[in-house]
């Protein structure tokens, strides 16, 4: 039986890998500024791919969102760019020793960060997605397998020509990225669990939940963010309007905007009057419960509503008569995405903190600070709503495992096995790793 | 439509586990030391029902190996209590504060560890594998459930009751355990991905593998261990000797069990002859290859040795001409379990401790080494030969996820938007947390 083109693409990318994930930290900072002076080099060659995308894109009536987020210009060079070197100047996540024990005389247990080992990356539209994971996978030792969207294929196909000819000069060279561009290819890579290890879909929720639902690899991303947000009836309602139009109008169409206000009945009076005037410079749609339409003008909530992701200038509404009733409602129809609420009394805070199983739970905050730049991570591989592997916003650390290492001087177990001791001692985290490179402490 | 018994059991678990999930680590170790004393004390009615068990076995002419890890015992029962208070013994996972960063002026970020939620635990035959999942579970806020084996089922069930009635003293009680009892009740687990965060099977490889290939619910755990061990031309070879022999004899049965070796070329003629002497006492069966075959007497081995675990005094031996060799046989055929190397070259054992891609990675020392209770975790809930979440043996923090907490006093995005800029001052992990209880730092 033959191999299909696509196994035999990737027939080698695991040797790549190996290799990627022997170099220094020095080498991958070095090869990760020539990748950003390439791309400046050759700015003008990937301007003019990105311009038959667009005309593509015209003569193709796509939607207007979806050709903005195609353009690859002078704005988004210079901040891909900056992407990169931002990139190298980050903590080599790799080497770094999580855990050393003594377990006994001359028997040393380090416990060590390492490449995940193949990330697989499907993205819709956006190159520059394509280089911020590029770069990400490089610093963190990882391989790529990347499939971009059709409408950006010009775009993708000279950015990845690009760099490999600027990797050319390195002895690591660039096969550990694998370039894919044909539409049945997605469908393949969603089977190859033995080569893929982790999966990072970046595009519209639908695109994401067809991801997520149609493979075993891991899944690092979010298909929903249908977040809410809780105005308690002792807190200061000033600032629960101000945070209610920031979380909703700033920017409605990403997944960290509030979608469900719930508020509760002591102040629901007071206080949606007041939020209904701040609304209008955007004329945000309202669903409200029953109760909610006895105090303003609104769309009548149908049970739809509680679980819809509207992103844009549209919200429903609930009235509440207790917290509990609250993170009850939450924990039925949120997304465990990002939720927050308004108090002044701190044991209200800290039960909803508590209780609320999201990946980002906030306190007197607009929902919009759920992001890795904004949390300080440096660069953002996703926002995961998954509880395994990584939760929330994801940095570097999102593209890491590790593993243990043992060194000893011939010891076997059978001694142990029979009532010998082990010491159990850890020890400092400084110093050289067992595998030879200066350790990275935590 | 109706809800099926399963789900009807199932319901209220969510809200049970967010009960669990609060209590303070005290109170969760009071359960845990009142759970051993129960089980002390009802002692009798744990065997009664084990016996039931163990002549509906010897009816049924189970296999003996099975037969004996159905016994629970003086022996058993005693391991389970200490196990038990063990685990009360062990600092509690949750709540702990993993970052600490001040985004801005009163704009505080934790990231905190919290439960997963509910563990779904499918097990074969041991009870006793029961009551550790149980009490890791209660420590770490973790609602459970249960589904033993039907040769285990009377004592399962006698072991649940004694657990529920000693649990009814305490107010969060016992409704986030749930058992089942029925073998269709495996398929429906498999199905629960909105339910069951993570899945831990105990069994026999066929048996994790069916659970592995049959659900999306992230699975720890390994279904193979095909550990390899290389003998190095620069090795002391009385060392490899008795490391080779303590691999493979001084418990074959097990996962961390040598099951193929790899020695250089330089050495084989040397090395062989000394080995199969020492191999002698147990009868090990050796499948070599063609250059084995001529050092020393063996079956000649078929292409599919070098992916059999053998489980059994019987082993694979491959004779390799480099390290790099090695590597790649390790690459192609192992399990990512535990692999090792003997050498006295120091540059030689980085770089296998550095390129070979497993949970465990030794060097002159026995492969028998890797688990949980010799790494000194204190408990191990499995181990995993998955790169996501958690890898190699895993102690509690296997059950453990994080959520981001972000406190302010009104802050919202637009400012931030508009070039207002972070502070991101990484500050102390000491001190309360921001949900109040004691932070216990890192």
């Amino acid at each position: 039986m033959g191999k299909s083109p696509l196994m035999k693409q990737l027939s080698t990318i695991k040797t790549a890998q190996r290799a990627l994930s022997t170099l220094s930290s020095d080498e991958k900072n070095a090869m990760l500024h020539t990748l950003a002076d390439a791309l400046t080099q050759h700015a003008k060659r990937i301007y003019a791919a990105n311009k038959q995308d667009l005309l593509l894109a015209a003569e193709k009536k796509l939607a207007p969102p979806l050709r903005k987020r195609l353009v690859f210009d002078q704005v988004k060079l210079a901040d891909s760019c900056k992407g990169i070197r931002d990139v190298a100047a980050l903590k080599d996540p790799i080497g770094m020793v999580r855990e050393r024990r003594l377990l006994d005389e001359d028997l040393l247990l380090e416990r060590i960060n390492v490449p995940i080992g193949v990330i697989g990356m499907i993205f819709e539209s956006r190159p520059d997605a394509l280089i911020q994971i590029l770069a990400l996978c490089l610093k963190s030792g990882n391989a790529i397998v990347l499939k971009g969207g059709s409408e950006a294929l010009h775009t993708n196909r000279e950015l990845v020509a690009v760099i490999r000819e600027a990797l050319s000069g390195y002895q690591v060279g660039s096969s550990w990225i694998v370039h894919l561009e044909n539409r049945e290819d997605v469908r393949e890579i969603l089977k190859l669990d033995t080569i893929i290890d982790l999966l990072i879909p970046r595009g519209s929720n639908e695109f994401v939940r067809y991801i997520m639902d149609n493979t075993k690899i891991p899944v690092l991303g979010h298909a929903d963010g249908l977040c809410a947000l809780y105005v308690d009836q002792e807190s200061n309602l000033e600032m629960a309007v101000t945070i209610t139009v920031d979380a909703k109008c700033q920017y409605p169409a990403v997944c960290n905007a509030v979608e469900t206000l719930l508020v509760h009945s002591a102040v629901a009076s007071q206080f949606l009057p007041r939020l209904k005037t701040a609304f209008e410079p955007w004329s945000v749609i309202i669903h409200g419960d029953k109760r909610v339409a006895e105090l303003i003008d609104c769309i009548e909530a149908v049970e739809d509503d509680w679980n819809t992701e509207y992103l844009d200038f549209e919200m429903a509404i609930k009235i509440v008569d207790s917290l509990d009733e609250a993170i009850e409602h939450i924990a039925d129809h949120g997304s465990g995405h990002t939720d927050g609420i308004i108090t002044s009394n701190a044991s209200t805070g800290r039960k909803f903190l508590r209780e609320v199983d999201s990946a980002d739970v906030f306190w007197n905050c607009s929902t919009r600070f759920a992001d890795g730049f904004r949390y300080g991570l440096g660069a953002e591989v996703g926002i995961s709503t998954q509880k395994i592997h990584a939760r929330g916003p994801v940095g570097l650390e999102g593209l890491v495992t590790s593993k243990w290492l043992l060194a000893g001087k011939g010891q076997i177990v059978a001694p142990y096995a029979e009532g010998k001791q082990f010491k159990h001692l850890d020890v400092s985290l400084h110093g050289k790793s067992l595998w030879g490179e200066e350790s990275h402490g935590t």
